[in-house]
């Protein structure tokens, strides 16, 4: 069979300014730009083999072993605006293969702790893009990629470069300029660590889209957010990620996560994602800076109960120590003592009984292309089996 | 003994546009007016009995059978502001008794449950104030007085009307323009009902005081609140109470108490008043207006986890037999059938863990001097006893 593929990893990415609300729904533009971290794909990724065929008859996803539905999906949007591209370079190069004609097959898993309310579709949305710029071989930068993601999901814009990324707004009616640029790469600023608390909760009661607008609507409070104050948190923290400068880093982030939960509840109705153990969280993150008298320690929550914890690798000893009492044993990534005699915090039960899941991880880099195959040995491109792996 | 006697009840009142934020904490003046209703003294009061002696060698008070500390207090704060008052009285009629200079005993129960973290301060200061006012004969109309119970407790000021009262944030330094003010009296709207709902919670982690004032120094969305969105909520509050428009006085103040909470969670660090409890009933009021059709019901918070809810009198019946299940039965005001067989909603489990006490009540009048009296049979000027009464 005649056929080309590639495979992609892509990261997942945690926002430390938040993108909460949507200037045009369809295009996914936001209504303030968002800086986010990268975090390993070591730890937690998106992986997606993408292939084209002219014996292929039809598109296919299967997402995480399932077969879904392509038609009206953001996907086959995603996909189409890169055919489009790839037959920009066809009839400028009469001599490249058709491929822009050809179906495409696409097989994508995600490694995530399930029900954690992760990034799932930013990292998704990145493999897939990528993987098929690959694919079509288009000359495509981070940045104009990151246009097409953002269609799928705004916030897998952000997932198209590791390290510190920001996600402009931009303020074309088309999108053209919203678009994801690097902050800082990896290099930069090595040794920021993140510590993922999956919380249990019951269903998500507002999706990230249907909340986003409610808030748009009804929130007298969130106009001074997008219209002031991100504006002026988008520089403090690129300052502070470009000065290396933790303290400065994390209560910004402590800051704006607040304030998005503070604009959900302003809301109508209210829109609630923090619960009791969240709260703990934050009691804890808290009285540890208290603790040890600098802003060492910082979280984040997205549109769901479980937090995000940055810090940085000199101070993962003792955050891991304080926590250890808390967390899944087995989980805790290195040796680790009990935390000091006299670090005793209030909500320390609600953090043991809500604490189902830890993932320790750290800044990472952007998409990359990897030998590993999704599709099974032979040429019939069907997802591999258990069994095959 | 020659001695003058007077005992007083006052009100509790619960803020439907919120409290929060002072322009000068030494006078309790607020950044943003607000708005209450009154709830009946049958329910829930502060009884207070003073009396005055040229015989009493100091002042004293007894606050729930515990002698306080006046010294330095915004109790003998309040005292001496109506002392002079008396004084000038004195002054211009020779022919008056100079009670101005006579010690004072004060005798202060309130009958709220434990722990409630209810408005006891604004019963107890109003009670204070408006029985010394008629011992000392002043001629102080209610929102003269409301300066003088502001003083000791901001929104002590409200408490001081019956039905439903505004208190005027004021311009002037001194506070003189800072007074509360009727907006329609209990016999306007006389068919509104409250069910607080108890909600244990840990020891309050952050005072009122110093809640409020974390946010007026943290909170960058509070400015957009007291500047601009408050006094707008004001006038269409007054509007919905005039108009006896439920539907709008419900929202308004379902928003209000949501805004309150987002901008103490906006405050650094972040203000947490409201647990999974309160989240639980605030999903149950939603759910409650969503499947009757209308917004017959309403939420309100103050700063604890506790829940006041407003309804009309002809929905008690529908209200109280939704959350049947969850009651304390003993605690039920009336009979009342199971709600309706389709009425389930997510969080029953935990109202039913988390509701510890209720009180019914209704929309009451303001302080009233009555019979009863505290101090002890006989001339001793000392708390009655458990076994005296």
């Amino acid at each position: 069979m005649e056929a080309l593929a590639v495979t992609a990893v892509a990261p997942v990415n945690i926002a430390v300014i938040k993108y909460w609300g949507k200037r045009n729904v369809e295009l996914n533009l936001p209504t303030n730009s968002s800086i986010s971290v990268t975090l390993s794909t070591d730890d937690l990724r998106a992986i997606t083999s993408v292939a084209v065929s002219p014996q292929f008859s039809e598109d296919l996803f299967w997402l995480n072993g399932e077969l879904q539905n392509l038609i009206g999906s953001k996907h086959i949007n995603c996909v189409n605006i890169l055919r489009k591209e790839r037959a920009l370079l066809e009839a400028a190069d009469p001599g490249l293969k058709k491929l822009s004609n050809w179906k495409i097959r696409i097989i994508s898993e995600n490694n995530f702790p399930t029900a954690a309310g992760l990034a799932s579709s930013a990292a998704g949305y990145a493999a897939l893009v990528f993987s098929i710029s690959k694919l079509f071989e288009l000359d495509l930068n981070q940045t104009e990629l990151s246009k097409v993601a953002r269609v799928g999901s705004g916030s897998s814009s952000r997932s198209l470069f590791g390290g510190y990324v920001a996600w402009q707004a931009g303020n074309l009616e088309n999108g053209d300029d919203s678009v994801a640029v690097e902050v800082a790469p990896v290099s930069h600023w090595p040794n920021m660590r993140a510590l993922v608390l999956v919380i249990s909760a019951g269903k998500k009661s507002v999706s990230s889209t249907g909340g986003m607008q409610r808030t748009v609507g009804t929130s007298t409070l969130f106009p001074a957010r997008h219209l002031k104050i991100v504006p002026e948190r988008m520089s403090q923290m690129e300052d502070a990620i470009r000065a290396k400068d933790f303290g400065s880093f994390a209560k910004l982030t402590m800051c704006d996560s607040n304030q998005f939960h503070a604009v959900c509840l302003d809301s109508y109705p209210p829109i609630l994602y923090l619960n009791d153990t969240s709260r703990a969280v934050i009691s804890f993150v808290h009285y540890f800076n208290e603790y040890y008298g600098a802003v060492k320690l910082a979280y984040t929550f997205d549109a769901g109960p479980n937090a995000v914890l940055y810090f940085l690798e000199e101070d993962s000893a003792q955050v891991l120590s304080c926590l250890k009492p808390v967390l899944p044993a087995a989980k805790i990534p290195f040796e680790v003592d009990e935390g000091p005699s006299g670090f005793c915090f209030d909500a320390m039960d609600m953090l043991k009984i809500g604490i189902t899941d830890i993932v320790y991880s750290r800044v990472g880099p952007g998409p990359e292309v990897v030998e590993t195959s999704l599709f099974a040995p032979g040429d019939k491109f069907v997802p591999i089996t258990a069994t095959q792996r």
